[in-house]
């Protein structure tokens, strides 16, 4: 079985391997700016774990797996125009770097380069790995979709917040594990359970994402906490505190979110008050520990001998254990 | 054989038909909005044209035809961004009735749709279609680079210039035509003289597009002519003038294209004076004949009955002896 750091150097040197068009050379700039900025390298690393799971030869996976980071990427470069993102991984953001127009551009390419490394899937599961990642681009976009009109709302549901993670980033994990199964030649019920298994797991992991940057350890969390306070940002937290919360509690929380000027750590420190007050700390915990226990019983139901999924169960405890 | 207008009326019924996910109702309102504008839908019928040749039967072909349409509205929702345009058939542009974000996304869930009009294509030449599709997307992203390339220099050579519009928009109508005839079965001899003819036939139009600007009959042209020389467009003809031009017709060329106040009349008038005196006008049509004969023998060389021709002969004289 090939473990992490093997499956991401295969990763790395298959991505510095891409050839491209230099007829216009300006159109890959940017593609390989942001392709060689490295990252874990999470969903194709899980697209080839998932195919290694039952199957010993996992080169036929690794062009599949190029292609979901590749698309990976592709939404990042025009999710970051749509969020006026100026650092992404440390560097500038391509439309910084560049400007708008080609950022378009380049991303609307990699749409089509993510295309042709899924083509390279073997001519027997050719169309169903197209299948799975067709309607995963088409689910990402909705959760976009549904991202940028929660902006604009003053109530969000948090079961229409879990659904717009779900589409938004979970699927795309999702899909990584299913073509990786698939193109291993798994059994439609097991690429079915290792699809659940990446769903949960990136539903969990979302929910860790908004825990940590309000509750996470000031000494190892890197990044300042309560910036999602701060900024007003529609997590989990602040929803679920806002389906809870009525009377003074509810006044206090609009109070604070309608504040054009404040004192941060004031901010955070009323907002979390109320957070404690309503225990969202503890709801927002059992959720994430609700899919975190649906990904782990998905991948223990796969049919393979337990020791094939100990990489995968411990890339998935080392992304649900984080602190940072 | 079927006609242009029935054609046509599968076309409009297709993508009429055509359903969304309504979960995120908002990013497919655009879509819709942009394939109900009509449009001549010569690119769909053309790969319905090329089916027909080989095949009576044209039903396998309609999606993959869908398909190229939806792909070049996704070209221009894109392209209007970068463009600034406002209009476009008549009405608002995309970003211009929504915003650019909108745009971005809508357009982005565009060309995932038209990858699922692809996947519709039979079994047997299901990776030829995708193969075509795929590699002419990339081109036409290279083709909008090219040309936005052009944009920043001052001297474009016409052989550049011919290339960025084979590759912008030629080899859209190229593959809508090879697709449609690997689908009717066509042999891959057959299937290459038919990209043949439509890369040519695209070249062709685009240079008429040209030259009508400046030398449409202002009876019948629709627009006013000359907008290319107020706007300092790089046209084949500015092209060819430059290329041509020394001493002081070079010098007038080029404080013409300084100008930043001036009269449109003056301007269009002495433009096309220097035009006249290198004939740039007859060296651009022997140009557009040029393609127009390569196409028309391509299609001639198909190896199907001169009858089963007769439509698509019929559409490209419409195409190229336009007069608006």
């Amino acid at each position: 079985m090939y473990k992490y750091v093997e499956l991401q150097n295969i990763v790395n040197r298959a991505i510095n391997n891409m050839s491209y068009d230099y007829e216009a050379e300006k159109l890959f700039e940017p593609v390989k700016y942001l392709m060689s900025m490295g990252g874990k390298r999470i969903r194709p690393v899980m697209t080839l774990m998932a195919c290694n799971l039952f199957d010993d030869k996992i080169e036929k996976a690794i062009l599949p797996a190029v292609g979901i980071e590749v698309f990976h990427n592709f939404t990042l470069v025009h999710d970051d125009i749509m969020d006026k993102s100026e650092i992404r991984r440390g560097s500038a953001t391509v439309h910084k770097k560049w400007n708008v127009n080609q950022a378009i551009l380049s991303g609307d390419v990699m749409a089509f380069i993510a295309n042709e490394c899924m083509l390279s899937a073997p001519a027997s599961v050719l169309m169903q790995v197209m299948k799975i990642f067709n309607d995963t681009a088409i689910d990402v976009c909705s959760g976009q979709q549904m991202d940028m009109d929660f902006e604009q709302k003053s109530f969000v549901s948090h079961t229409d917040y879990l659904r717009m993670i779900e589409l938004k980033t979970a699927v795309l994990l999702a899909a990584a594990l299913k073509i990786g199964a698939v193109t291993g030649n798994a059994e439609p019920e097991e690429a079915e359970k290792l699809y659940s298994f990446g769903s949960n797991l990136g539903l969990a992991f979302q929910i860790q994402d908004d825990l940590l940057d309000t509750y996470g350890d000031p000494r190892v969390f890197g990044k300042k906490i309560g910036n999602d306070i701060v900024s007003n940002k529609k997590t989990i937290l602040l929803i679920k505190a806002l389906e809870l919360a009525s009377g003074p509690q509810l006044n206090i929380l609009n109070h604070q979110l309608q504040l054009e000027e404040f004192d941060s750590e004031e901010k955070i420190a009323e907002v979390k008050n109320i957070f404690d007050e309503l225990n969202v700390k503890s709801a927002v915990e059992d959720m994430a520990r609700q899919y975190t226990d649906l990904a782990y019983s998905s991948l223990e139901d796969v049919k393979v001998e337990k020791v094939r999924k100990e990489e995968l169960m411990q890339l998935t405890a080392f992304l649900l254990n984080r602190t940072k």
